[in-house]
């Protein structure tokens, strides 16, 4: 909760710097060896989640400003954000329209705006970052998705969007070049989709269809040492995982 | 283009009733017997062309809006119109910034605000739709995909997107409920996916991935009359096919 003085002046930056009734939400999971999390930030004093979120600066390029937002509230850098859809509903800031009202008259009050908010999603390695809450969050930590906590505003439908469209991706789309060691198992891959999906997937089925997506390079050394049947090993050719990215997979129409 | 005092009007109202600086564009495609082709409006004495669009209420709901423009625009009701992208470059809008600077203070006028577009598309039967301009344009019309006109603004960009979208959409998602009769042949089907990909489809192939996408039944009794040797009729499982069109085709995975 803001000091009268603290939200008059936010407010009036607000005005000056941001374009009215558009914001900006991003949706990060982590992955790491099975376990999949999700990016929360704790408010203040006051025990509640939300995404990671702001507002567009008046002349900035949105996927910018996704960029920047993602930044100055967790501390990660160059995440690769995709826009996934608006959240427009009328009464979604509800929650924000009451906030402070005695504090601050409706003209100059920022929150008394309605806003659209654009989500955006990314999946990452949660090993390989390290995110820092900004001034106004008490905590900013990956979550367990199986274990969230109750989310401000209409945060858990941007959420579950987030996710179902990150599910129904891994249908048309290749997935885990950020996510995978440079050569990885067939079985390990494997286990970022069931992590994903939070399902367990036939290990024949999705051998085959894998290699019918042609985006993997088996390499001529299995890996050495351990088990006494080594395994192939993989890795992505990166020229048709980027055209399957833009056109779908191979073996689409 | 406006007079000034139809200028001073438009923009007074548009303050009054929409929200700043977001817009939406629909790009609605009509198939029709191997046909495929794009809404657009013609701006009256201008020549140019541009895809039905324009404000949200204050008070509406995206989906909504996105309903009531086209309606206003092309007099088409009912379609589901599906949401894709929103296009938010600074520059976008350009060419309406310098449009009306003489005939009106800049404060006053709306068309110098940025405006973020959100892209709508859909896929109806052209034949069954009669589109009528509204009073601004001097027409309203079906073009043909391979063949259009120089389009305003980054609508080009936005009809890409959207056909690539939709194009996309046919590898996860089952397509066609709208546009096909109630039975119809497996030809028949493979004409509306290859003008919508606007290449050939092997018929074997298309057969049997379609059959196991579970979305089809087959009816009992071929088709009468004509052909001597009868082909089999199809028609939607439509509870296979809602599930299909939220969680992916089945045989994903």
């Amino acid at each position: 909760m803001l000091t009268e003085k603290e939200l008059k002046e936010y407010c009036a930056g607000a005005r000056e710097n941001y374009l009215a009734h558009i914001s900006i939400d991003c949706v990060v999971f982590g992955f790491h060896e099975g376990l999949m999390k999700v990016l929360l930030l704790e408010v203040k004093d006051e025990g509640e989640w939300y995404l990671p979120g702001g507002f567009l600066l008046k002349k900035e390029p949105i996927e910018m400003a996704a960029n920047r937002i993602l930044k100055e509230r967790t501390g990660l850098d160059e995440i690769f954000l995709q826009q996934f859809h608006v959240f427009g509903d009328p009464d979604r800031s509800k929650q924000h329209f009451d906030m402070y009202k005695d504090m601050i008259a409706p003209e100059e009050n920022w929150f008394t705006n309605r806003f659209l908010t654009i989500g955006y999603y990314a999946l990452v390695d949660f090993c390989e970052t390290n995110p820092a809450p900004d001034q106004f969050a008490a905590k900013c930590s990956w979550r367990d998705l199986n274990d969230l906590p109750e989310l401000k505003l209409d945060h858990a439908l941007i959420l579950k969007t987030a996710l179902d469209t990150l599910r129904l991706q891994l249908n048309y789309q290749p997935i885990g070049y950020n996510l995978m060691p440079k050569e990885f198992t067939m079985p390990e891959l494997q286990k970022l989709y069931e992590t994903i999906l939070d399902k367990k997937l036939d290990r024949r089925n999705f051998q085959r269809r894998m290699l019918g997506f042609s985006i993997l390079t088996r390499s001529d050394q299995p890996r050495k040492g351990g088990a006494h049947k080594a395994p192939y090993l993989y890795s992505f050719d990166l020229e048709n995982y980027k055209a399957a990215l833009t056109e779908g997979f191979k073996g689409g129409w």
